[in-house]
């Protein structure tokens, strides 16, 4: 029987949302993870180390002390001392850019790019990276790839600043992981499984609807070859974001895949599958810690290829359920 | 105020369904239209005379008599002899193939196209029209494409057969109209509207999901300048297809969009805001009747432009509800 034990996994993009959803989405990645990148696009946005505090707080009281939290806040009006402040903070890891309006809860992202420099000057001082979901106000399968010239504007600006293209999800954006040292990104499990046709090539799956949406065979292939092949500048980040069912099997589904409830036992099959189990520490774990040079609780997680269940829905406190990624079916890995 | 009289108007090809749906649509369609083309994909199909004359009743009884419904049927097992008799039915109009498994209620559709030569042969000697929903099983954005060598290869084949290209969406389908005189084409609604902006590019709406998937902006740019230049091979067939709710806002959502309600008040808009008004006599009616040389109730509809409300909603005796394409918005023109 096959096994893999994994070294501190850490899941460097993770929506944990407010209230019962956040505890049952924190619960969930505790017992998964050694420590997750928090995003930080509430209602109201984490934009002050008060509110992140409070917000780390909640976590690690869902989650546990062995999780640790890498708490991040929403970039907008804050100046090159909130920047050096936040730095002195323990739970600050990182600044979260969000184009105004591309995904949920960021209608209060960045418009002018020209009022962030100071901040963005003083994060390159300080190393503070900066986070970017990557995307223009486009027609939806080219948002991201018209978003590609302000990661080389910024990447050519502040060539000492860390720079993340979250979520990437186009072939193209690729070359530019090559082209620019200071330029990293981050893979969710989502788009290394599906593409517009499992959202919407037989019935419509809104579980699968995701910001960026998931795109051509040809960019999944291209996205799994890097993955798989080991680039060392990619690092795993699920965006795993729970909504209520009724957010999401309604006229107006929210953009956001629960997938945190799978997401080890889903990756060591992919990677399996594709022979590339071997590469799955590295991209989980390693490169994050040597990118950031992370200090992180360490958690040993093992994995055996057995059956798993996957619940077919997480009842919250509220009387609503979240459904996560693989619903009801059987996986065949689990966590031992 | 602007004004407009139809004379006439066909939807060459609608889905009415069964059981209270159909009486819902078609008494829908008979408040708008002089006569439809109603496709025949219900469960159990209409492959035989019995059953099709029994829809066509049940569809009269709820349309009134000043309404013809076109009837088709799911072309399968059919003889050349079963064409003869259908063709001497006074409800019959033509035979449709689906390909197997390509959309609702498809999986008994055509997967051996040489068991269909008798009935194209019979059906091309005695004038019956041959509908198609060109579609492969291949990538959701490249399935029309890749259908169309099919659509060559019957064309070369039954050069007096009219075969006509379903719903198309896909700008790379244009071509073959202008390259087989036997080749025509009907154009929805939503295709002439929406891309997959539409559907997937902010919120997820289910009630734009549709077979095929509405498309890219050159997609739709390149059907709307055919439909407004007037192509004289492009009928309207709507497509509408209804669905109780609880079928569309789910984690799997079936594919079509309850159009019929505001069908000519939103063609009448989308025209007048393109500069084509005068094209939209021959669109949804001159060219099915030249082509078919059909012989329809007379029947005259005026369009004004003010303004119109649509229904949230509209109520099954079941208590299901099925929701309208701008359900409780307001249209600039209405039916007088």
């Amino acid at each position: 029987m096959k096994s893999l034990t994994l070294s501190s996994p850490l899941d460097m993009h993770l929506h944990l949302r407010a209230g019962s959803l956040c505890e049952t989405a924190s619960a969930v990645a505790g017992t998964q993870f050694a420590g997750a990148v928090v995003m930080p696009n509430l209602v109201p946005a984490i934009e002050t180390l008060p509110a992140m505090d409070a917000y780390a707080q909640k976590i690690t009281a869902a989650a546990g002390t062995a999780f640790r939290p890498l708490m991040t806040l929403f970039l907008n009006t804050q100046s090159a001392s909130d920047i050096e402040e936040a730095k002195a903070n323990p739970h600050f890891f990182a600044m979260k850019l969000y184009p105004a309006g591309v995904t949920t809860n960021s209608e209060n992202g960045i418009s002018n790019f020209d009022a962030i420099v100071p901040a963005l000057e003083a994060m390159q001082a300080l190393d503070v990276p900066l986070l970017i979901h990557g995307e223009s106000n486009g027609f939806v399968l080219e948002r991201e790839a018209e978003f590609l010239p302000v990661y080389r504007q910024l990447a050519k600006a502040f060539p000492r600043l860390k720079i993340v293209m979250e979520h990437i999800s186009d072939a193209r954006t690729l070359a530019l992981l090559d082209e620019f040292e200071n330029l990293y990104a981050t893979v969710t499990l989502h788009h290394l499984l599906f593409t517009l046709d499992d959202l919407a090539g037989g019935k419509l799956n809104p579980h699968l609807f995701c910001k960026p949406i998931v795109k051509l065979p040809r960019d999944r292939e291209a996205i799994r070859a890097a993955v798989f092949g080991g680039n060392a500048k990619i690092m795993f980040g699920s965006d795993s974001a729970p909504h209520p069912r009724s957010n999401k099997e309604s006229a107006a589904a929210l953009g956001g895949c629960f997938t945190g409830p799978v997401l080890l036992p889903a990756l060591a099959d992919l990677f399996d599958r594709h022979g590339a189990l071997d590469k799955l520490q590295a991209f989980v774990s390693d490169n994050a810690r040597r990118i950031y040079h992370l200090d992180v609780p360490q958690k040993n997680l093992t994995l055996v290829n057995e059956p798993s269940d996957v619940p077919a829905a997480f009842d919250l406190p509220s009387g609503e359920q979240v459904i996560p990624l693989f619903a009801g079916t059987r996986l065949p890995w689990r966590i031992v």
